[in-house]
């Protein structure tokens, strides 16, 4: 049986000489606390702390990047457990054999890098994934899943995150969330997220059943506006910081009034027409960012996604389970009439983020490093792998210098996985770092400095903790 | 007169660490056989076993890398003999001179790699080309053309090749290939590929006469479907494993039935419009698909090319003569109706090029990352570089694994070059790996049986050899 | 207070084996003089030979480069005179202040590179900017532009430069330059280039009164043609080689000269669309690369930006502030009409740029690897850096060669940057080809020749200086 270890070196430039620059830098920010601006943690999972289930429930079947591999590897999602609650043990063991049987789909990947840091430092783990070590495997995990130590709470102190965003619907009531504002032993501040989408898409078929969630007078344009307003205020009374936006492309365009009212009224409805209901959400996107000016919401944007490609894999185990592909992006001119008029507003933190790597350099750099208000994402989904994080490091410093970025942003829904997505951009930064001090395009200092400021205070800068 | 030698590390990373790690993997793969299941060799060229006429016929002449470069260079094609059938001896040899003395426009260029390769290991050549040593060279090389040697079945037997497929025409009676079937003495086995492209291009000129040369009875849209459903069972008989489709865009829409009739009764007409045949020709890509699922051959797309850009070359010296440009390309949305339907069927392996390389991580790992259907094919046409190797080893690796690789295609027309192809392509695989390994991302019995699988198995499993 | 010292390997590679290489390589050519094809130095300011102000008019108000990083960091162009002349002595030192302040700005960016190239190198500056050392600076630096030393001429004369294009309108007079030509103390060669950008942007508010600048008899389209025609030759007889286009695509399809007439009457009458406006761009796109084959003047393309992207900074501070943003760009269907007629003409060198990365290997190499006439150009605005040049270096290469290469161009208005950036350039350039030896992928001597002809004879050639 092989050995699995986690060298400490690992990921850190191959170089010797850059190597042991990197190990030097690395070395003063690999404990700082962990700050997670954005991500897809359940609060409940902190509130309840009730023990993870099993191995299954806890690694495989709410990690869609874990899942998507097994998928594409032949694997049906059925029998991973993907959608479904909790698996009776016969068949999470099962599925747990199925993932350990076929670690190598991982090789490459940074799945692996999360998925070894997690076994081998939250579970102790020695030996590598495999048929023959898979129940010796699931039985060691799951007996530390029982105990104190291991239950969520414990994991969050840990894992020293002193901050968690969690992303939530605007009709949510938060009670968890103001649960565990009243809660003093919790260390981490925990922030809901406004993720409004659903209610600006006007053309979603059951739109007028769903803006009626909201609350609020929704019968008219005006509001309408109100109501988001009125749970944008509610959500910062909890503590957010940030407003995100995923829609399809990037668009800001804004309407008249008038126009916005009709296209309102007509969805109500249900005569949006497409055409009108794209047109809408781009200057509700607009109106997002006049919000975000007046109310001091930090707003991210994740457009240029294809959202579940795969009708038959949504039908039978629903969103979020591997196949949302990225599609090319354009913001040069989709973001200009936002930028226009409030691209140098002191109250507006826009970050965006792309799916699509040539946008770094041709379209967020550019923009990053003239507006005052854009910061350039850190890499996201498909992209948040090392080759394509150095790309960004490159892309966007170059550019744009380091103060643009939004330092690093995890936006998982694996929570065991926080620590070691952060180590590994830790890593990364400190390799990249060094390399400008090897080439002597900066001293040593400053890219400790740098470091530092990436890891502690800019995330803190940018969404305004 | 310089050197020229071959150095025994080219091509490994140049770092002394990685490249004894890189050394180490490199030397396990050199010597296995290789397998080619897409490419552009004539198969009479077997079969008949004809010893090469000259340098030139040989390694000018039929190669667009070459011709190309020495075209932008200010070489007129005319004076390489492109587009036509061996030379006279003082063009030939005056085409070798100028190819000799403008050598220096190769570097920098894999074509300078496989040249190189070709020289030195196929002629024993050991000094630089260039003015003067052009004649030297034109005299080394044609005298072992005329010997037993260098005849094109011995040179296959050397290369040790192992599987050779041929781009055939579906109207092709494929006579080469059945006369190759049955013949002992031939260790490789090589195999037809089934290329329809102008039988489903049905506003070419000329159309109606092209699809009647399919055999059967094209009087209507169900005969033509028969027609080449029969044509690739014949291919299937005669060992293809692969059909494969080259057209501007990747668009799959399927028409319905009576519309995809109606306009193939117009293409046969002559009054198919434009936007017509783009939407059968996206249709007909979608039924090729459906008869992949029903027939097995492998399904490979190289889209996104602009044939043919200088049409003064075309006019003068035919196709295929280095004037074939890319154009940006999108595939989530042109490949989502075909993979809505067959992305998970068990019987279809669709291996997805592209000449875009941003598609590399934007889309093609991402679809090939979920669903079990789609592979990433290797690097291709302008792509088949170092440079770009590298970025297609990173790109699809970290978002989709090594599993969801086609494994190399030489994809060439240049005998001589299918070693010095392959050969690259292990020692940038080697290298790659050995990256990992020094990154402590892969242990270094990871690294080598991935790079064993990369070389001898998935080829087979993607190709279904 | 830290030191601001410059390190001579600087830029090379990191490892050992590969700096040894780099450094040897760059030796050769680092003293060689500096050929400078396209760039934005006012001829008056050689030609005055007046001493520069003070440092904030010298090395920020000018620079957007400096103003767009600081202004992204939250200060307002107004703070930093952009778009004003010398600022009075207070203003000019609360600048620099801001600037030296915010030295970390920069980390990163090869702005930081040019600037401390240009601190230590011509001012002698040992301290590392910042609010404590600013006013120490700021006296060093003006303390010494008021010496000859320190004067443009001296300065140009000390930075050996030996060829220095400017780009100026049709309509000007070119009196700087024929004062220039006249004297013969200055032994730099310098040239003006023909920029006629808003000529033939019919549709732009008071185009009517912009053609007449132009002279002749421009009422109607043949006699704005010969304007043209008649400008250009006198730029030529003034010494200018190229010509410069700058639109927001790279289209070139020509119209019908009725149509063409038909639209540049309207354009007069001031009735024309801004469809028609665009196909006339386009079509007169396609003139430029017809008259550059008949007069001789090299064509250079700057296609793809969306210029003066924030209208009120645009209104505050003119253009060139910082906001020209990339839009993605489309050559290979854009250039055919051109190409299809000019593409082998003899007389054309045709330099494509572009600010989309994507686009060096999807169609600028593959255009250029194929047709005699056109020339990959280094890369620009944003992605002069190394990280991008990194990429253009591996992009172009590996699919055109190194022959197919424009030579650095530094495009700054930035005077005292220019030394710096073309000592990047050839750092970076030393650097790839040791790469290149150290994978045994060029022979020194290759790598070496190959160097030279960047820096010293491609640009001539390409230039027809």
């Amino acid at each position: 049986m092989a050995a699995l270890t986690v060298h400490p070196d690992r990921l850190l430039p191959a170089d010797p000489g850059v190597r042991s620059i990197a190990r030097r830098l690395y070395q003063e920010v690999r404990d700082l606390p962990i700050i997670s601006p954005h991500g897809h943690v359940d609060p409940r999972l902190i509130l309840d702390d009730t023990p993870f289930v099993d191995p299954t429930s806890l690694f495989i079947q709410p990690d869609h990047y874990v899942t998507r591999l097994l998928h594409a590897g032949g694997i049906p999602l059925t029998d991973l457990g993907v959608g479904e609650g909790p698996l009776p043990e016969t068949r999470a063991r099962e599925a747990w054999r199925l993932f350990c049987a076929n670690w190598p789909l991982l090789r490459g990947t940074p799945v692996r890098y999360w998925f070894e840091s997690s076994l081998t430092e939250v579970f102790g783990v020695t030996e590598r994934p495999s048929a023959t070590t898979a129940d010796a495997l699931y039985d060691q995990i799951a007996e530390q899943l029982v105990r104190d130590s291991h239950r969520p709470r414990a994991l969050l102190s840990r894992f020293d995150i002193a901050f968690l965003a969690t992303t939530d619907d605007p009709a949510d009531d938060l009670a968890a969330h103001r649960a565990l504002r009243d809660d003093e032993s919790i260390p981490t501040r925990i922030a809901p997220t406004f993720r409004p989408d659903r209610y600006l898409e006007v053309g979603r078929p059951g739109w007028p059943a769903i803006v009626k969630e909201l609350g609020g007078d929704v019968g008219d344009y005006a509001g309408y506006l109100a109501a988001l307003e009125e749970r944008r205020r509610y959500f910062i009374s909890l503590g957010a910081v940030s407003a995100d936006h995923g829609h399809f492309d990037a668009g800001t365009e804004p309407l008249e009034t008038r126009e916005a009212e009709r296209i309102y009224s007509s969805a109500l409805a249900g005569t949006v027409t497409p055409r009108e209901a794209v047109a809408f959400r781009r200057h509700m996107t607009f109106e997002m960012a006049r919000m975000s000016c007046d109310d001091g919401l930090v707003m991210t944007l994740h457009p240029g996604i294809w959202r579940n490609h795969h009708p038959a894999t949504l039908a039978a185990h629903g969103p979020d389970t591997g196949h949302d592909i990225p599609v090319a992006l354009e913001l040069t001119a989709a973001l200009r009439p936002l930028l226009e008029r409030f691209g140098t507003h002191p109250n507006l933190h826009l970050v965006l983020f792309t799916v699509d790597p040539d946008v770094y350099s041709r379209e967020i750099a550019p923009l990053a490093g003239f507006y005052p208000a854009v910061y350039a994402g850190a890499p996201w989904w498909f992209l948040d792998n090392p080759s394509e994080i150095r790309h960004y490091q490159h892309a966007v410093t170059e550019i744009a210098g380091f103060s643009r970025m939004s330092g690093f942003i995890d936006d998982t829904r694996a929570f065991c996985s926080i620590p070691a997505r952060h180590d590994m951009s830790r890593r990364l930064d400190a390799g990249f770092l060094a390399t400008l001090v090897a080439e002597h395009r900066l001293d040593e200092d400053e890219a400790l400095d740098t470091l530092t400021a990436l890891v502690a205070t800019q995330p803190r800068e940018v969404f305004k903790l």
